[in-house]
Parts: structure tokens; sequence; C-alpha cells
């Protein structure tokens, strides 16, 4: 790509903020993108001198550039504002980032904000605020194109070109009857492509195709149903069908993110986290890693009394514990690449609830032909191993520890691909019955069968 | 949401071909959406009869429907088309659609394709066709809104109401000079909000706001590109310049979900899929987990040793060897709780490589804090287990795991954050850090630091 701006660049700016050439500077800013503005106003450590950029922003774009900075930023510089600034800012924001925002900074920067806010937008906003937490309601925006059904397409058009410079996106247009009911859609492409005299009936999306989420359905169904669909909005109607607001793809496109990373950090056992990495404190981190390891450690107890009621037999016969973190690991390793790849099948709504035996029938042949390509692999490793170090693990235990590595890879792998489904099943998320779960329902499968063989094959033939 | 389209609904549709009554299913269809109609085609079995809806389909719209089949579905119907057929079709294909088709048929059905598609679109095709997978060139398609700039917004809104039914968006436009270099991009937005006779030059975007790709770079920097600045479409361009296609938000949203299922797969020690996990055969599934099973059971030689070397103490002291899951398995939850986080926060560009001592800093803490407070809770469950079980697990034993614990997890940290950032350095791929490379290296580790401190507290001591 073009680096459209770099380091270079920013210090350059810097250096006309530190020389206080202001002049210069706007003319700078005005040819950037407003993310690159955005990215250059966060690059400056000292809060007063981005409220002093940010106050060089022509009028008409600083909300826009408002809007990409993170809301740490946000919070910092709102702070620093005069009520009339705020106010200006508020009737410039689009009713989702004023949303965000004011979901971020302290309750006595929300007080001074919303007191800075006409009444209409303010209504709005603490509307969309009790919203539960992702929920399509809680990240839609208001600003669409409505039209009514009533008009022909020069209308609309024309409408559009008055109304449309305040809106999120105009590329999607909603048609409403006398009730506000949302009835059609209608791409801006058809309305261009279109005769000024048609009505809007005529060519509007409807009946089967029309296609909304409610306020309340969450916000994964609004990411899978643009996917689908192909959306570049998606409109909310409340539950007597009233359009109430659309969110639009950027915002649908953070949604994806946020969700793949939640699946992320379930399957690495952490509890999601609200706020990036970086911005989040270090007892918040340790707060959403301790529950997992806590009770991981804690369901070790069993793994460790298993091992305990073998242990003479461990003791008694050479090389049988050396294996036993190298089929636990198998184990471990294969169950969570057949849960790792049904979580994602189920997430992105490739692998359905009722291909269950499908699947299964598929990991079974699978683990069969891993199974025994690495039984073998270890058959050999371990020969080479006596070999080189001239120990003394005998054929016996050789022959246990493959059959085991076998038994263990199949049963791994069966729970792998059956543990997500069941809780799809049970409606919890698949992205919990990895890492935490599996491995310590593996982990003792893994010894039992370890231990059965070992009982079956040598200490009975001792 | 609604549920445009159940099974129930399909049913129905099912029984209307069945019954041959095919005036009834063709009303049905045409109120339904492209991405249903697909869906409801992809619900039949049997392919003869799949053809059959297709060809009651009207015309305008059997190519969009055929965008949204699996490409194993859209195969199977193109075998069973006429040259005619295929003709009319790829006439209405985007392009990027036909490339993705021809990647998958098999090349006795390519040739069919290209003897019927005319000799500009073949060129076009073959060209894209060479470009290496996960280009950007390999993934654009050619029909985009390209408008002179010495045209003003009038005639700029004259020849796309002329061109834009065959173009794949035409929210995005893009001036062009005559040699075809990308001069400006204009939002349709800003064309239908400003008067006709303003020239295009006056109001498009140039200079630092120009943003585009070039033909070879990833697509995934076409994602972070996208998202980073809003974009419905990504420009393309050759090395002089010249606009050649661009990437539009819908084949986006698809790269952001195949780049995350991708690092999903390698931290779950995967080799990445080209397909869908229903659609891929039994033996490359078990091709994709065979490398790295086999390499960290081999490397799992390390820990056997490890653990051989011990054997004489582990058999003498009670309780020893009952821990090591417990340890092992702690020190790979925490380090892959901590690689994960970076890794994913390096993949979404939060953190950046300069981040490194902050980040490890962070870790640090969390750490100290983690592995305190399980040393903490593991020294509580021992007494507890002691006294339930009345085993002779020795005071120094259980002081001996639980500073184990804390130096394990305060080491698997500060690699799990430390590893990623390594990769990154190394211009290799972050995600292959964890699962694998990880889980071997704790583990090693983790005995290590175990039977260190069982020497200096235990062995010494006797």
């Amino acid at each position: 790509m073009v680096h459209i701006m770099d380091e270079t660049a920013f210090e350059n700016l810097r250096n006309l903020v530190e020389t206080k050439q202001y002049k210069a500077l706007r003319d700078e800013l005005v040819d950037m993108a407003y993310a690159d503005i955005a990215e250059f106003i966060m690059s400056i450590d000292e809060p007063q001198t981005s409220v002093t950029v940010f106050r060089i922003l022509p009028k008409d774009s600083s909300a826009d550039v408002f809007a990409y900075l993170d809301t740490d930023r946000q919070a910092e510089i709102i702070e620093l504002f005069t009520d009339r600034e705020i106010e200006r800012l508020m009737d410039d924001l689009f009713v989702d980032d004023a949303v965000d925002l004011l979901e971020e900074v302290p309750a006595s920067v929300v007080k001074r904000i919303l007191e800075n806010t006409d009444k209409e937008t303010r209504e709005v906003i603490n509307k969309i605020l009790e919203y539960p937490e992702n929920s399509a309601g809680s990240v839609m925006t208001i600003e669409m194109v409505e039209l009514h059904d009533r008009l022909t397409v020069g209308e609309a058009i024309k409408n559009i070109r008055r109304t449309g410079v305040d809106k999120e996106t105009i590329y999607t247009c909603y048609v409403i009857d006398d009730k506000r009911h949302l009835v059609g859609t209608i791409p801006l492409r058809r309305l261009i492509l279109n005769d000024e005299d048609v009505p809007l009936t005529e060519i509007m999306s409807d009946d089967e195709q029309l296609i909304f989420v409610r306020t309340l359905d969450d916000q994964e169904e609004v990411a899978s149903i643009a996917k689908k669909y192909d959306l570049l909005s998606v409109p909310v109607v409340d539950k007597e069908n009233r359009l109430v607001g659309i969110i639009t793809i950027d915002d649908i496109v953070d949604i994806i993110d946020d969700e793949a990373t939640e699946d992320f950090e379930k399957m690495a056992s952490l509890r999601p986290s609200e706020d990036e990495y970086l911005k989040t404190n270090v007892l918040t981190l340790a707060k959403n890693r301790m529950p997992w390891l806590l009770i991981l450690m804690i369901s070790s107890t069993f793994t460790g009394q298993i091992i305990e009621g073998f242990e003479n037999q461990l003791a008694a016969i050479a090389g049988l514990t050396a294996c036993i973190p190298m089929l636990m690991g198998t184990g471990g390793n294969s169950g969570s690449q057949a849960s790792t790849l049904i979580i994602r099948g189920l997430a992105l709504g490739e692998i359905k609830i009722k291909d269950y035996f499908r699947v299964l029938w598929k990991e079974i042949r699978v683990s069969v032909i891993c199974g025994a390509v690495l039984a073998l692999a270890n058959w050999v490793r371990m020969l080479i191993l006596r070999a080189v170090t001239g120990g003394d693990t005998s054929n016996s235990v050789i022959l246990v520890v493959c059959l085991s590595l076998l038994c263990v890879v199949i049963v791994a792998k069966m729970m792998g691909c059956t543990l997500p489904i069941i809780a799809k099943l049970l409606k919890l998320d698949p992205a919990l019955m990895t890492g935490p779960v599996m491995s310590t329902v593996v982990d003792a499968v893994s010894l039992l069968i370890y231990f059965a063989l070992t009982s079956v094959f040598i200490t009975k033939g001792l």
C-alpha cells in the first residue's frame, strides 16, 4: 500500500505544532484523511496540545476526526472543551459515536456533555444507553435516510440531497409508512438507475426480501445477516416493526473483529476483556485470567489423584512416568485441533448441530489415521531413545505407550468435536469448550487409558 | 431477526419442484433475496434438479444467485449447463466471482468455460488468475466506476446512470487521467450532494487522501486499510499507478473472517486449511493435523528425558510425581493466555513491536499477582487433600510445589508475551508461536524449575 502517513510525516506535523505554525499545520491537515488526522492527534502526548490541534481543524471535519479517536483520548479532549465546543461537537457527532463516548467518560463529564446536548438528541441517547450491552439497539445509530412510501424516485432523490449530509449513510434508504413501520428498502443505486417518476413502492424490496433485526437481537446476529445478504447497513425495528435505527457496515466490521477476539480469549481460558490489551490495567488483566487458571489448577487434583493411585507401578516400571507428559500433551493437542475447527465452523455458520454425526464420523476416521501415524512414530522414537541412552525401557512399556497414544488421540478428537456441539445444544458458548474444559477432561482420560493398558499388558504379566 | 427463510419454507418450495409447479415456484423465487434462493438451491440434493430450479430464475437475477452458491454446487451446475448458458452466465458474472469459480472447477470445465467467454473477459480473467494467492490482484474485480478527470458532477452522474448497472459497486467512483492513472476518489454521496456543474477535480479526494493498494500487496493489508479508513471499496493500482481493479467491502469481510480462521487454526497447531471443514476430505484433515502433532510428540522427548533424569527422586519423595501435570498445565495455560492476547493485538494492529517493554512490564506484574494467588490456592488445596486422603506429602513438597507454581506462571507469561513479538520481528507469523512452540518450551521450563527447587529444598535437606 501507499503509506499515507508515516512517523516522519507525523514528526514534521508535531514540529509545526511546537513552533506554533498553525496556518501551515492547518494546510497540511485539510489534505489528510480523517483517520490519519486522528492518528496524528493520538501521537501527541500532551492532552492540551492535542486540543489545540483539534481546534485548528476546519469546523465541518472536527466531529469526523473526533469519532476516529480512542475513547481515552476523546475523554481527555472533551474535559478540556468549553461548553460551547461540547455543544457543537454533540450536534455534529452521529448518535452511535456519541453513545460510545458517553459509555467511556467519567460520570462528571457525562453530566457536562448531556447538559450541552439538545433535548431531542439527549432523549435518543438515553434510550440507546438503556439497551443491553451487545444488543442491536445498543450499537445502532439513528441517522438513516427514511423515505415515505408515497414518494417517487425523483422526490426521494430530492429528499436525500436536502437531508443526506447529516446521515451516516445514504446508500441504503428505508421506506416507511405513516406509522413509521418499515415497509421496504431501496439501495441508492436503484434510485439512481431508475426514472424520476417511478413510485418507490414499485422498486423497493419488500415482503420476503425485507431484512431487518430487532432492538434486542444480539450484535452477532446483525453481523451474520449483513454477511449473508452482503448488506451495507442493517435496519433495526422495535416490537411494533417501527424503524428505530440502522447499523452500518463499518460498525459491523468492528463487531466481527470483536466477536472473533472474544472467541480467541475464551479458547485461551480468558474472560473476555472490554478493552484493548494496552489500555487494560494490570488488575483487570489478572482478574480476567484468574478464574480459569484456578479452576484448572483445582481440577488437576483429579489427574494428581489418578497418578497417586498408580504411584507404586510408576516407581516400579522404568520409563512409564517419563511418557506421561507426552501422552497428555498429544491428547490435549489432538482434542483442541478438532474443537477449534468445530467451534470456528459453528461461529461462521458453516457447521450446524444437525451435522454432528457427519462431523463425528469424519473425526473418527481422521483420528485413526493420526493416531496410527503417531503411534508408529513413537515406537521408532522410543526404540532410538533406548538405543542411544542405553535405557531399560521394556518392549511391553513401548507397546503400551504406543497403544495408549492411538486410543488417546481417538478419544480426544471425538471429545473435541462433541463438546462444542453439546455446548451449542445447551445454548452455551462453544468457545468455552476448548482449552479449559477439554484439557482437563482429556488429561484425566489419557491417564486412565494409559494406566488401564499398563494393568492389562504389564502389571498382570508381572 | 426475522427468519426470512426457514426449513418449512424450503420444504414447501421443494414440494413445488417435485410436483413440477414451476409457475408457482417462480412466483415464490422472484420475491426472495438472492442469498436465500442460493441457500434453497443448495438444500436440493440432486444436481439435475438444482439446475432445473436455476433455469426457472428470471434471467437478470441468475448470475447474482449463482455468485452466492458454494463453489462445489457452482461446479455441479455448470457441468450441466449448455454452452449458451455458460456464455450468458460469464457475461453476467462479476470478474471476481468468475475467477473464484475457475479456481475450483476441474480443468475440463475450465476449458469449456473459457471457450464460452468473450475474448476481453478471458484475457482479464487469465491475468487475475496469475496473481499470487491472497494478493490484492487475485481478489479484486474490475467492474468499478471510472470517471475521467475532465468531467463535471452532472456528466459523472449521467455516466453512472448509463454504465452503473454492470458495476459491482457505484458508491465509490474512481477518477482517472488520460493514461488511466488513479488521480482521485469520489463517494457517490458527494456527487449527489453537489451541484451539477462542479468539476470532479474540485471535490475529489486526492494527494494525501488518496488511498489505494498495489496488485501484489497481501489481502490482509487490504482489510486493515479498509478498516482504518472505513472504506466501502479499496482501489488496486499497478506499478505505474494505473487503476486496475477494486476490492469491495463484502469481499473484505470474507478476508477478515478468513484471516481470523487462519489464526485460530495456527494457534491450535493446525496447518491452515483451504476449505470449510465439512468440505475437506479426511486425508487432507489428517495431513493438516499431522505435522504439529508429530513435532510436538517428538519434542516431548526432552520433557521425558528431564523426568527420566529425576526418576529416583520422584520415586523416593511422595507426592512429587502427582503434581507434574498440574504444574505443566498451569504453565501452559498461563503462557497461552498471554500469547493469545498479544497475537490478537498484533493482528488487529493494537499492539506494535515498539510496545514490547510496556507489554513485558505489564505481564510481569500480572504474572506475579496470578502466580501468588495460584500458589496460595494450591497450598490450601494440598493441605486439604493431605487431610482428606491421609497422604504422606511432606510440608517441604508442598512448599516446593507452591514456589514452583509462582515461578512457572511468571516465566510462562514472560515467554507468552515475548515469543509472538520475536516472531513478528523475524517477519514470521506470531500465531505460530502459541500452542505448539509455547507449550513445548513452557513444559520443559516448568519441569526444570520444579526439579531445581526440589533439589534445593528437599534433596539437599535429605
